[in-house]
């Protein structure tokens, strides 16, 4: 049972039983590329990105694809903002390890139908979205497909102790860097146009979906301050559940504070759709915040108190008056 | 004509005009990227790998994508086969560059209806080449998709004068390292089999094309004796050609040489397809050997002198008897 090649062996006749979920596909992957590793790797598959050791120096890396029709559909966007936002998303993992980023490389690959015009667009975006965060585009491929899709790879430059998830401890506040609930919302108004027809909100929600900014300089002023960290890509549960798991505490959420931390854009929203401003807040992913643990005297003046770090596990929801509540794994039919 | 600035201005109108072939893309998108650098970069677009300069260390860095239908048929590979492949051509990139690898990172993109046995085996294939390079896979990326697509990127740790495009002088020769023509042979036969059916040479043919397998340690070597290098990926004239650009000068192919290292294979399968087997070797591509340029007296034993560098540019084949001539970029209907 404790040996690894073992438990390598038995995930795979499990896997002929059944379709595999998303984290169990990777765990069971993590399994089979784990027997091999070198004095170049410090930190493997598990955290935001991989962490490699060189002289005096710690690297930090991530991979990360933007798919037509999967991340996004081309009405909901300009090729430009394709190549922001697939850009900002990837960059977006740097950041929550804490690390300068130091170039990436972007694999295309392209739709016969996608025209020249479009790809110096789409290309113009990344190199826009490059520029906004310093890191140069240093390299690349270029592929045909049947669907247009945008692979982003990054190397950052980061401390002797880059952000990770496993250093959580009980005791610690759970802080959140900035909104979160926008991205999906926005999201919702592309989805269903019609619903949200003559409200000024919408834009500033659309934004947040189509044009991310990963948080890189405040990834870098946590190093010193948080004892983990990640980004909300998945929402906030979801996300905050990694922490959670990687560093064996349980995280209660304060969804008092949570809720009044909505924009008045969010609730304008959340209202036309019938919806709580929760549920977007909580489950809605791609706003590319940060969300980290720390002590109480450490925490920033930019990072709002959402929670603390308990003993036990998984993630819990407490509101004034109440029990606190175990929180869902996401909704099964969100947004649908 | 000399600002850089005028000339990437100059690149958008053009691209409206016609459609842009692949090498003008690049161009085009080279262009775009190339204002922003930092202290991080050595070498950016435009060699086998990005070269990153951290203290004491020289990085290289590669991404590739193999996509289902463009670069293979589902038909004619196992999953293994497919993990295999598409590691050892990205990290031909690696081998190309005379670096050590460190490790790499994979995205993958999955059809809905690529179940959890196939993707075990496809992850197998990865991770037993993975093994084979010594080159631990250290994280990547899960997405949907319409098509399979295994995305891989690959950093290595290189001397401090990695093999580079631009090296090249009058006076060196031409070496190749590995076989040619092998892999288009190959994919022939798969293509069309009904062609070479009971010839016992597809076995070793096919082979090629389904298990390339990058030329690490023979990179390593040349860096002590190679001026320049590059994989040959696309096909030997269209790969050598890159070497000439780069480092302005030409090169003259030895087509008797290069006819004569023929395997029996070859020349069997191009027996029975009616083709010359300098047609595939000169423009077949996807078999990852390596081709070098370097002085006479530095050449190793395990590398073929296939010609010679000269002044002027382009890429030139000379034959026994024959006045030397320009050889094409490609066949027009190359394995049509």
């Amino acid at each position: 049972m404790k040996a690894s090649k073992k438990k390598a062996k038995s995930s795979l006749p499990r896997a002929r039983r059944r379709r595999l979920g998303e984290f169990e596909r990777i765990a069971c992957i993590e399994q089979l590329f784990s027997g091999l590793t070198n004095p170049f790797v410090q930190i493997g598959i598990g955290d935001d990105a991989a962490v490699i050791r060189v002289p005096g120096k710690r690297l930090v890396w991530t991979v990360d694809s933007s798919v037509e029709d999967v991340h996004f559909k081309c009405a909901w966007l300009t090729e430009t903002d394709i190549g922001w936002r697939s850009f900002h998303a990837a960059l977006s993992d740097i950041a929550a390890m804490g690390a300068t980023p130091i170039g990436a490389l972007s694999a295309l690959e392209l739709p016969k139908e996608f025209d020249d015009k479009r790809l110096l667009r789409l290309v113009g975006g990344q190199a826009e979205a490059a520029r906004s965060l310093n890191c140069p585009i240093i390299g690349g491929n270029l592929a045909s497909s049947g669907k247009l899709a945008v692979t982003t790879t990054a190397l950052g430059s980061a401390s002797e102790k880059p952000l990770v998830r496993t250093g959580a401890r009980r005791g610690d506040e759970v802080w959140l860097i900035g909104e979160i609930g926008m991205a999906a919302a926005g999201l919702a108004c592309l989805r269903h146009p019609s619903r949200v027809r003559g409200l000024s909100a919408i834009d500033r929600c659309v934004a947040a979906w189509r044009r991310p900014v990963a948080l890189v300089a405040r990834g870098l002023a946590l190093v010193s301050r948080a004892s983990s960290a990640i980004d909300i890509s998945d929402g906030l549960v979801g996300d905050v559940r990694h922490i959670a798991e990687a560093s064996a505490v349980a995280v209660e959420l304060d969804l008092d504070v949570i809720q009044e931390l909505a924009s008045t854009e969010l609730r304008a929203v959340a209202d036309r759709f019938g919806r709580s401003v929760l549920e977007w807040a909580l489950y809605g992913g791609e706003d590319y915040a940060l969300v980290a643990t720390g002590p109480a005297s450490k925490r920033p003046r930019w990072a709002r108190r959402i929670g603390r770090v308990t003993g036990g596990n998984d993630v819990w929801g407490v509101s004034r008056g109440r029990e606190r509540y175990r929180l869902k794994r996401g909704f099964d039919h969100f947004d649908s």
